[in-house]
């Protein structure tokens, strides 16, 4: 008999949750193995919900058919517009730590796990924060243990970029980038992409803004996107891919030019469409990299928090 | 009698304009005097209106009262989606060239004559323009004389600010920086400030914010904007301020880091609370600054261009 299976013929399972800001994505985990997804709206997009009622709403179909043992969340869901606040953790934190620092709340029926975030110095010595992205690199050095050892580099291209250095399987210190959101912004609410020219891709544009991105400061290239559509007849879809190169390439070489940082393979975690951009960037610096696919990381994550909790009831 | 008076009785006036893409500001100038004064919608901001129909009803009341021999306009007024497109001058241009390269239109019972922009090499030797400043600046030059000797840097900051290099009385270089338009993305739009706290000036914290920008790159700062606010217990105010010292500081930084950029003192030229907040920032970089209004200067630059074509006709 199927050890997932428990004394009601029903199986035992963990429902493990990345609840960002923008959404929520919802894995039944029986036995390691996805049987079952589901999706809903991220902590800044509840559109006046709670919290708890968008989370009942999302697993309910899912109590019918299996023993919801824990459910683990990671990510909004613990700040203070979440779930329940979980104050971040002071690195330097390893996973262990991650998870006993976990806020358990009974949300009806089902025992919940929130993952605090992390709070490190980054490497100016400022403060500097993330949650969920931890639980994403804690499954990364699940799924490659030598990331576990000595120093290392892991950059989490997105919204809000994050490069962090692990040292001995520990969160040591992080910095964030706004290059995503920043992306956002000027690619659809600023005055730089608004001249109507033709769209379409232009992966030249993009090595451009990144060689450009190389050679000068930010604040100086950004107006460039504009004038270059302005008296050089670029297209919108040239000045889009350009843009891209520009903020990329700033964030690669601000890394680059910060002191004490470790050297050698970065690791990239996220969305491999993204993660191959960073790749093309990097490449132009060169800088050797290596992937991984975000979502595989932090399933590898929540599922070894959710072991844990297991282990703990 | 006076010589304002034609025979018909009615004054003899110009009309200035300084028609930018937020607002149309208009002038009724009575022999080197404002008499009158109206505004209207930007040429980004008409609503479907067209800019003929804007002009016609915003200057329709002075039309009973003054024989109005000429109507000057500068600005987006003359970009494709102006009154009429007027091409970009090619720098260098002193003021002269600018007035011959203006395009006249009738427009009713109106002679009207709107300015080309400049378009310049940057200090990068990437393609720059600006609309409006030029005109401006040559206001400038005819209020303070020394600003046509020799090389001499002139600032104009607002959305798009522009750092301008003056050769004996030409308008040679020109270098733009988003400065207030990513200000104003980043303090409404984005992530940065969407955390509820207390607002309120802080002007410790622009001062901060600039020495930030004269140590760290642009794209390493900007997220301290956020995590100041999540784990230091900083204010909106506070961090609205930061990020104004941190944006405002990166474009004095940038262009004091460019070679070939004549040094001395900068003439600072705009809104008179901008052109102080510039100054402060400049103080904490050593730099010596003059400000200049950029009202006083708008004016003085479309009075030179009306005087050219009074004579011109």
């Amino acid at each position: 008999m199927n050890a997932a299976i428990a004394q009601t013929g029903r199986v035992r399972a963990a429902v493990l949750c990345d609840w960002g800001g923008s959404r929520l994505r919802a894995f039944l985990d029986v036995a390691g193995r996805v049987t079952a997804q589901a999706s809903g709206p991220g902590i800044a997009r509840l559109g006046g919900q709670s919290p708890a009622t968008v989370l009942q709403q999302t697993l309910a179909p899912w109590s019918a058919e299996a023993d919801i043992e824990v459910v683990v969340l990671c990510g909004m869901a613990g700040s203070r517009t979440g779930l329940a606040e979980v104050p971040y953790l002071r690195a330097p934190a390893d996973a262990d730590t991650c998870w006993a620092a976990a806020r358990a709340v009974r949300d009806g029926e089902w025992s919940v796990s929130i993952l605090p975030g992390i709070q490190a110095r980054n490497f100016r010595d400022a403060a500097d924060v993330m949650r969920g992205e931890e639980t994403q690199i804690f499954g990364a050095l699940q799924l490659q243990a030598a990331l576990a050892q000595g120093r290392r580099m892991l950059v989490l291209p997105g919204t809000h970029s994050k490069w962090v250095e692990v040292r001995d399987g520990r969160i040591a210190r992080l910095q964030t980038y706004l290059t995503g959101e920043l992306f956002d912004l000027l690619s659809t609410q600023s005055s730089l992409l608004r001249l109507g020219g033709a769209a379409g891709a232009d992966e030249d544009a993009f090595e451009i803004g990144v060689r450009n991105a190389a050679r000068h400061d930010l604040a100086a290239s950004l107006f460039e996107t504009r004038s270059a559509q302005l008296v050089e007849d670029r297209s919108a879809g040239w000045a889009r891919a350009f843009l891209s190169g520009l903020l990329i390439g700033a964030e690669v070489r601000s890394m680059l030019e910060t002191p004490n940082v470790p050297g050698g393979e970065l690791t990239l975690i996220g969305d491999p469409q993204l993660t191959r951009r960073y790749q093309r960037a990097l490449r132009l610096f060169d800088v050797p990299g290596q992937s991984l696919d975000g979502d595989v990381c932090v399933l590898a994550g929540l599922r070894a928090a959710a072991h844990h909790f297991r282990k703990e009831s």
